[in-house]
């Protein structure tokens, strides 16, 4: 058994990630506060709902969560006292409107209080769940345990209504969150009762989730919230995928803590199937926006794509809790693959802008061509455009919790010996293992170790990287390489290449097409440098590459040969073939739609 | 102006198109009858529907309509007493339940008398404009006025309720027909009032459409069924496109009855946005199926076209009726490519099975991939195998009258010239007039005409052919070539080739791609001879091509070089662009599915 080494204990002083950061502290955390200001998503917790008023969202509580989860990430940094003030005046409304009994949830008090714990789909233990991690945060950042004995009463309440009097009209969560915080609250104090309610719900899922709500009768079926069989049943990933990964998280977190086996052959099993099958190439999952869920294997559409920012976030966690049992590096592979691709385009490179869908290929004109039909009836495609805020805002707050806990996924121990899952420029002080990492992963791929006080430096041997030298001597296993003399710095060298990948042949909508890809970053051309009409170019094998590193954007644009279609101004005519030489200029997928609305395009014809 | 030669004077003795209508005759027409039997299409002109019974369809008048002008197109070339009697009994039904007024229409009076007129969404118009070109079709084949009158005795009550005492809750209908129907019982009796009715509804479409019903605030738009501009005003093709190309074939015929040059500049707009931006190759209209609707300019998605059959065949009307105005080859050229392709893919080999859409590409395995949610929200993509029936049945009896009567495309006149537009065997005599043409136009290419009685022949120089030679000097205009001189057979022999067409650079879904073309087919590569995953396939440009002729389909199988992708079998890997050399066989498209559920493709890439 591998352990993760908190973000605590890491500092991230410089490169990318701190850029990264301190955008997302300084902007970014500002900017979803405000949207949830302006959307009274915090005045919501004051129940003071009339008939009069705009209504809050079942979900209301789980977005405020998020907030103060990513506050308590970013002061614990970055002591800020106002953003303190701010977040414990949100406490207090919580506080104050807590139930004798435990409860709170602010649209059910306020909205529904006679349907408390009646509503499978009402995502109330969702937002327990949340506002549970949150307040664990809060008290790991600040020492303030306020927050976290109103959530420990209300899990009390949640014990006694679902286990003890099972007076709830169901029996497993519609959707899946409260098990993370379950185990996370386990951990924090050690009290088994806490793991024993997580076991509680994982083990009725799909056995007897008693959902007595019309909700099961309605569009959906058993496979979008994981009901469909057993958990220790489940082999593929199904369903709704945010609700699906938040799952197979908690169901690693249970093998991890319980040893069940059957619950780990599942997880590898789901998590095989998600990598092998239905990921695509920027990490994203849950192909589908009907559902917002996994679909058929293989069914990996471009500009239709759904690759919610939440899921790819849901699928770090669960790979972040895989590692611990089983550490290989296709799990650190797969954050990777997250990280800088699928997750960060979530938010754009001024922090202020998001998406929640993440298309590999957009092209504006096509976007709302059902143009006889009201607009909801339109077919659905990704906002082709940022934005600043959504009506279902999961995801922004989502974003600024992963980013603002980045050092979560750097570094795990083995006893004394120390894996090095993410190059990321930082250091990392516990015991007395220290380690110092610099790193230019992204541009020239070197990276430089310093540790003392450890018995080995097992270093990821990235998926991407067919090429490496290390100043040291060392043995792999697990996709690592193991160093175990550290007692000068360990230098690696990744060589650097921009170069093709395809798609397996099962990936109808990618065959003889290529993606262009340097290190861990996917790439994609844009309009804005190409000009109209992308899917004209085609990129040539023979790339001749020009990488220029751009400030902005803190990572390498690229330039290749390629060709452009002649234009034909007939519908159809005898085919010639005929292209023009060119140059086709590509930027990081994460940095895509940062200058309007434009065409994108991941996916490209090569020739 | 020219003058289409009606069907009735156009013998089709032998050849593809003999074979086609002998099937239409003794399979497709009986599979509908019996299928209408089965669904109580026939019995519900009865008008004894009450709760305890399925409730019929607002359109099954117009599917009754259509099967009984299929029977008549079918009793006119070959006497059938059985099928004049069955439909002598429909008639009576009809007759039977006659309003004193003159008004029929099954749904309404069994299901809701109450709201006759009063719902423009409700097909009323639409059906009572099938039942009178059924009616005139009828008294055309068998000489007995009695249908007819009774529809002459129903078109005087809709005059009087719309034109008279505009007391309808509707001044247009909310599906066109009846006005092409009105254009034919002008022509058929001279009356100008017939006329006038069908003038009333094209004037008053979007100016004065006085839609008091519900449905204007429903999920459609006035783009849906062509109310958003005055006909004069509108310039491309917009909305449900069978709506849509029905309206558009009666305002050709509105400007050829009243030369009204502003209804034919929009006319030929129209055609032109069709025909240049917004039709498959297979002739297929109608892009989306989200409203059965035209979509954008070059949006033309493969897998998940919608290319209704009756939509092909409505496109064919208005083709059909702007030769007549405006003698150009492009408006047969269009014709040709539906009758070979997008209409007659609508029927199986066998006659008894249909496809309503006809999409370019079939891919099984992610036709029902949404999983998670129940069928009727899955994202809907077209059958990919042929039914017997559909619940919405329009496209079957619309096939069989299109089949039945495919000798209205082949001849036209001026005065004692000759156009031929379709080679097609067959012979043709009115007046002094006599003209006989033998074609083997889908394989050799040789077509030869004997004429006498005639000034000129003009026969049309397909938009595929680059190459042909004639026996006879000849000039040239408008797509055709004039000869004069006829005192011997005219011999034309097309060249043939098997070649490659490409799209617009436009249409982002057939970028790098091409479809196979031999004369006027388009072909299709089908799992069932190329084995899973012909989108592994690519066609090589130096087709070297085997062309053979397969007596089932009656046209010609063509085998060409091409290159297999190698598997892969991880889902993302370093590019090799590694495949095969392979032999890729194609079938004519209007072949295709004729061998259970299986992967179609029409655009293929290219190497």
């Amino acid at each position: 058994m591998a352990k993760n080494v908190s973000f605590k204990y890491v500092n991230i002083k410089n490169g990318f990630w701190r850029h990264r950061q301190t955008t997302n502290r300084d902007v970014t955390n500002k900017a979803v506060r405000d949207r949830f200001i302006e959307t009274r998503r915090f005045s919501a917790l004051d129940c003071t709902w009339d008939e009069s008023m705009p209504k809050p969202h079942i979900f209301y509580d789980s977005d405020v969560a998020k907030f103060i989860e990513s506050a308590a990430y970013i002061v614990q940094k970055d002591p800020d006292p106002e953003l303190e003030r701010f977040v414990e005046g949100l406490i207090d409304k919580i506080q104050k409107n807590q139930c004798e009994n435990g409860y709170f949830n602010s649209y059910f008090l306020a909205v529904e209080p006679d349907n408390i714990f009646k509503r499978r789909d009402a995502h109330e233990l969702y937002c327990a769940g949340h506002l549970t991690e949150a307040a664990l945060a809060w008290y790991d950042a600040t020492g303030s345990d306020r927050f976290l004995a109103i959530m420990r009463r209300f899990i009390d309440y949640i014990e006694k209504v679902f286990v003890v009097d099972q007076s709830a009209s169901f029996m497993t969560p519609g959707h899946e969150e409260i098990e993370l915080a379950l185990f996370k609250l386990y951990r924090a104090t050690g009290e088994v009762r806490y793991r024993d309610l997580a076991m509680f719900f994982l083990n009725n899922r799909g056995t007897n989730d008693k959902d007595t709500t019309d909700f099961v009768d309605s569009w959906i079926n058993a496979f979008y919230n994981q009901s469909h069989a057993p958990v220790r049943e489940q082999f593929t990933a199904e369903g709704h995928s945010v609700r699906a990964c938040y799952l197979y998280a908690a169901m690693a977190d249970a093998a991890q803590e319980t040893g069940d086996d059957a619950l780990f052959e599942a997880c590898k099993k789901i998590f095989d199937d998600i990598v092998s099958r239905k990921m695509y190439i920027t990490g994203g999952i849950g192909q589908s926006h009907v559902g917002e869920a996994f679909t058929v294997p293989y069914d990996l559409p471009g500009r239709r794509a759904y690759a919610e920012t939440c899921a790819g976030i849901a699928m770090a966690f669960f790979a972040l809790r895989m590692f611990e049992i089983d550490p290989d590096s296709k799990y650190a592979d797969v954050i990777e693959r997250l990280m800088y691709n699928g997750i960060l385009s979530g938010v754009s490179l001024g922090g202020s802008e998001f998406f929640y869908e993440n298309p590999l290929e957009i092209y504006p004109p096509f976007n709302n061509k059902d143009v006889s039909v009201s607009e909801e009836h339109r077919e659905h495609f990704p906002a082709a455009q940022r934005m600043e805020v959504f009506d279902c805002s999961c995801c922004p707050p989502n974003l600024t919790r992963f980013i603002a806990s980045i050092g979560d996924y750097i570094y795990s121990k083995i006893g004394e010996g120390v894996f090095i899952n993410q190059y990321i420029s930082s250091d990392f002080a516990e015991g007395k293992i220290k380690v110092k990492m610099e790193a230019d992963y992204l541009t020239s791929g070197s990276v430089r170790i310093t540790a003392t006080g450890v018995n080995f430096i097992a270093a990821r041997m990235p998926s991407w990287c067919k090429s490496f030298a290390i100043n040291q001597p060392f043995s792999r296993e697990g996709g690592y390489v193991f160093i175990y003399n550290t007692s000068k710095p360990i230098e690696l060298q990744f060589e650097m290449t921009a170069k093709l990948v395809s798609a397996s042949h099962l990936v109808i909508e990618n065959n003889h097409k290529v993606a262009l890809t340097y290190g861990p970053l996917v790439y994609c051309a844009e309009s804005a440098d190409n000009g109209p009409n992308i899917s004209n170019l085609a990129i040539s094998r023979n790339l001749n590459a020009e990488i220029k590193f751009d400030p902005y954007m803190a990572a390498d644009v690229i330039t290749v040969d390629g060709w452009r279609l002649y234009e034909q101004e007939s519908l159809y005519a005898d085919y010639t073939g005929r292209s023009t030489k060119t140059r086709i200029k590509f930027v990081p997928y994460f940095a895509f739609a940062n200058r309007g609305e434009a065409e994108m395009l991941v996916w490209m014809h090569a020739i």
